[in-house]
């Protein structure tokens, strides 16, 4: 591994421990005993280390376009880690649950009810658990 | 049309204003000679009128979810209205270029491709001939 | 509220119970206690007071339709709900069947698979249940 | 081939024949100097002599839910020949439209636009201008 | 039934056998209790007795296509089958692998996570299970 | 530009000289007169110096699967790309055509028409030409 390689995957590191300090190490080691397990490698550098941290689009509006992108796909598997991010990163449960609303024009009611109903309801019950200390 | 109605309809042409001005009322008028001649006003009511409308987030992160969402189904033709829309409210086109690629993570270099050569290429290069005078 | 969204939320409602007169109520219910409270007046009064209500197309063809779109799309959630109000409002088994199989030609077999094994199977199965009064 | 296919291929011939009597030889012709010659018959067999005489679901009631499904995937291609036949084998302009904006609630506004906008309103004014005799 | 349809189907029983000698014939026999009893004979006909057996591509990379093909659809539920299949005919895991991450390329990285995580990891243990002689 | 990175990038461009050594180069340069000018080197290192180049698969193997993941997905613009380069790098029409056809069982009719009569026979037709010196 080359040391720019290394300073790339550590850039993506950075960037996932601001998305989800909690929980991004437990994701990244997930790929370790997976049949991929360079994938993680892979995806910290490719979509945290080089397209995340383009300078051109603050962290704050990525997330949320990754929450509409994700929505719009009714790929609810990722959305959650991606909800959890946008709320870490500082928007509100009500402004997430207005962009996936709005993907209800461009995707139909299905993939936002799934959103809704599927996802940003337990993202945001447990985080009010937890919060709670129940968690 | 009850005055409820008609309300709501005001309410959207004035998003729609505020989205693009010189062109939402050409859009709404192309409606009428359709298949579907009150799809128009359908679209105005419910897609600005009642969802755009929404107090939870502002226009300006809405026109971000919308180019994400788009570009991640795929949807090259109602793409061209919000990029340029997203412009007119206040992204640059460096903002608008790295929410296109950030979708790549999500459904895959084609779709982002085809929004940056097909759609946003064309927008700019149409804004910058009319700001200079050849549009 | 206006009187004239009251009337739309109204005759909304009105179809939801020619469609699932058993389970509207606790569908829109559901709603309720979800991140999103106001989607499911949000959904009564566009999807059903507004589309499902036009003149121009009738119930019965409106939910065969519904049935066709969603198989295609893969949708298998909200299918559920769809193929229990075909057969309320009058198809037969058999040709919801058909349509799903018919989708095979335009979205190939994985979506019909899934559409037979994964929800009419189990709503023809419980209603069959309910009939003979185990259900 | 044996006299069994011939069969097949040959009521699916006629399914065609009715759906679009002008146009369906031409389209059988299309696929000969394609590179896949034999493309045409296995459509022909399987898709319609296979699958649209089923006896299930009626001829009229198979191509409402092919114009729904088509609709919903964005297929805009396809779609023209279904919506010929669908006007062909009694559906009316408006019941078609219907169809498409139903669509909206499943796959959202761009898929209906794009399919009233780019295949509905031509498909009607083509049809339109032979009965006038322009055609 | 007739005896060329026979033909056809005993060629796709042939095929299956030699994609999965083990489950395939409990695969075919799991439609005659569903809703759609003939949907079995109709997919062993068309899938494998017409399009697998084409003389033109080989059975081995027919099923790496369809492994790309259902990776990059994101259909999760039919790809059980083929990576298995594709084990059979000679790909090694870490070809299936690979074929899998490649569709990152064209449908980003969610697909190519579902295949690995919720499919491929599954397939490969318990084949190492059985073989382990604990499956 | 790190010299690892560049070894990436040079990897990269290796391989895409061998999917198509007459056109990669114009592809690569299309980027930089377009609204993201660096999107060709992240397109480069990642999909042709990371992901094709890794060892577990060989290229030709890669090819059938891009135009399987492509066919499926209905994406006609990239795919003609990848027609081109299986056919150099040692796929014949006829197996190319088998991989598009097999994609009807996955995901339909529409997305092998579509792959067949406006991408696939443009290539095979405008290589044939060149092959008699009229290209």
């Amino acid at each position: 591994m080359s040391s720019s390689q290394d300073h790339t995957y550590q850039r993506g590191l950075d960037i996932l421990a601001q998305i989800d300090k909690e929980n991004y190490q437990a994701i990244v080691d997930s790929f370790k005993h997976s049949p991929a397990p360079d994938l993680g490698r892979l995806a910290v550098e490719f979509n945290y280390g080089q397209l995340f941290s383009r300078p051109g689009l603050d962290l704050k509006s990525r997330l949320l376009a990754s929450v509409a992108g994700l929505t719009a796909l009714g790929n609810t598997q990722q959305l959650r880690f991606y909800i959890n991010g946008a709320l870490n990163v500082g928007w509100t449960e009500e402004e997430i649950v207005e962009t996936i609303l709005q993907m209800i024009i461009y995707a139909g009611f299905p993939v936002a009810l799934n959103a809704i109903f599927t996802v940003a309801q337990e993202v945001f019950e447990s985080r009010r658990a937890r919060r709670d200390g129940n968690g």
